[in-house]
């Protein structure tokens, strides 16, 4: 039987992660991985920008062999999914769809489903792109979730500087959860951007000192579960070891550097890409 | 006599700190600003693609009407001033020859010079892309100073939080700065992005803290300094007030808010300006 190809693609890093969760969960797969590092970050960008941007990486990747294409980016997701899904010709999936989905699953699998009062509650950690998109509040509502939105925009500096487990990432989660948990009381909170899910242990350590039970729901997590039921993998993982490919379209050697933080082991190949500027 | 035009140009925000300090200097200007921030930040991408986004501002700013041109941007000067001069048809000025020439003044100026030992020696602070170019090692050795180059990675978005007289950026500066000082003992340190500006007085006291004595030079005074010099400026500046024209490829809105805290005055009338992309 022929191998699976997964494209994942991602304005720069972030996405890594979502490729660390797949890894487990289909490891029989062909990844073709594309970061736009050239054109990253996207937050900053027009909407149209942004479309024009991520339909020529998910036209590259259908191109490149793709059988089925992953938007591990927020942004991209936010922002372009109906214009991505139109111009690729393969199935396409993003991330917030599959975190909203997660937390809905999550809390209606507690055990004592009355605490959680006549509103389930949801924080959303995400960049301010995407808190402005308010993507995740959409898809929470249609699943009946009331989720409040919070902007940590220094955890992904923070993360790309390598100061993960480092006291001054944990002032700063302390700073931006004591504001966001002010305002709400949630009982599931939602990693919202790719670079997050290197920051769970300390995030969970931050809300226990500040006393919440809140879930962390991890959108990476989330996806990769989605994928695989997308591709029927119903039967138990051959023990084949994936295989990648790996483009960026500028600093390969920063991604390289970077990648190892994110996927817990060496890119030693990654091509330089160039889709234009 | 007709007014001179100053055309400022920046990759987004940070030139504003140039034109505050130029302002004093030529209060009698009509001012030109251009943040390309629908391209921010250069700091990620090749010298091919900054060159060309700075060549196209440049080109735009002189047909605006600019008599000389302010490459408000490290990252450009350092990249892509010589491309930028070669199509500009009006004078230009960066920030990195004026942050060198000031530490190199201001080390001759000291009233004990046989302090400075056999080798005068000067801190850089700048981002990574700045650090990697090593355009202000370049430029300090040219004028006999050695440089030891640091990269800050997290001001940048520290400074775009608004966390400037804040407990995170004071142990985010002291982290950064002991790491330098355990490598070298410099009698000055340039401010070498114009974001820096902002933390002036914060680096001013982890240094006193940390037991250096210092001078900070501000790339950013240098510079406005080095335009009245080419401008002649050698009366004393008559009231008028300075005129304004701000342009922004993306993001007004944030370009306003961000302007207040870096000019100290409102930006009311940001255009959104189209370069392309």
């Amino acid at each position: 039987m022929q191998r699976t190809t997964i494209g994942v693609f991602d304005s720069g890093f972030g996405g890594l992660t979502v490729l660390r969760a797949l890894l487990p969960l289909i490891p029989d797969a062909h990844y073709i991985y594309l970061g736009d590092t050239a054109r990253l970050p996207y937050g900053a960008k027009s909407q149209a920008t942004i479309a024009r941007y991520a339909v020529e990486s998910a036209r590259f990747l259908a191109a490149r062999g793709a059988d089925l294409l992953v938007i591990a980016c927020n942004t991209a997701t936010a922002l372009a999914l109906p214009e991505i899904t139109a111009a690729a010709p393969i199935p396409v999936i993003g991330v917030v769809q599959p975190g909203a989905q997660a937390a809905a699953q999550a809390l209606t699998l507690l055990s004592e489903p009355l605490a959680l009062g006549p509103e389930p509650y949801v924080l959303v950690l995400a960049t301010a792109a995407t808190v402005a998109s308010h993507a995740y509040r959409s898809a929470c509502a249609e699943l009946g979730l009331h989720a409040t939105e919070k902007a940590c925009p220094l955890l992904v500096p923070l993360v790309e500087e390598g100061w993960i487990d480092h006291p001054v990432t944990r002032d700063v989660l302390r700073i931006y959860l004591t504001e966001a948990l002010a305002t709400c009381n949630p009982q599931a909170i939602i990693l919202g951007c790719t670079h997050y899910p290197l920051l769970a242990s300390e995030i969970a350590d931050t809300l226990r000192n500040l006393h919440s039970t809140a879930l962390i729901i991890d959108s990476a997590h989330a996806t990769a579960q989605a994928v695989a039921a997308a591709l029927n993998m119903t039967s138990q993982p051959t023990s084949t070891t994936a295989t990648f490919e790996c483009f960026a379209t500028d600093s390969v050697e920063k991604f390289q550097r970077l990648g190892n933080l994110f996927l817990h082991q060496p890119l030693i190949d990654v091509q330089l890409l160039d889709l234009g500027g």
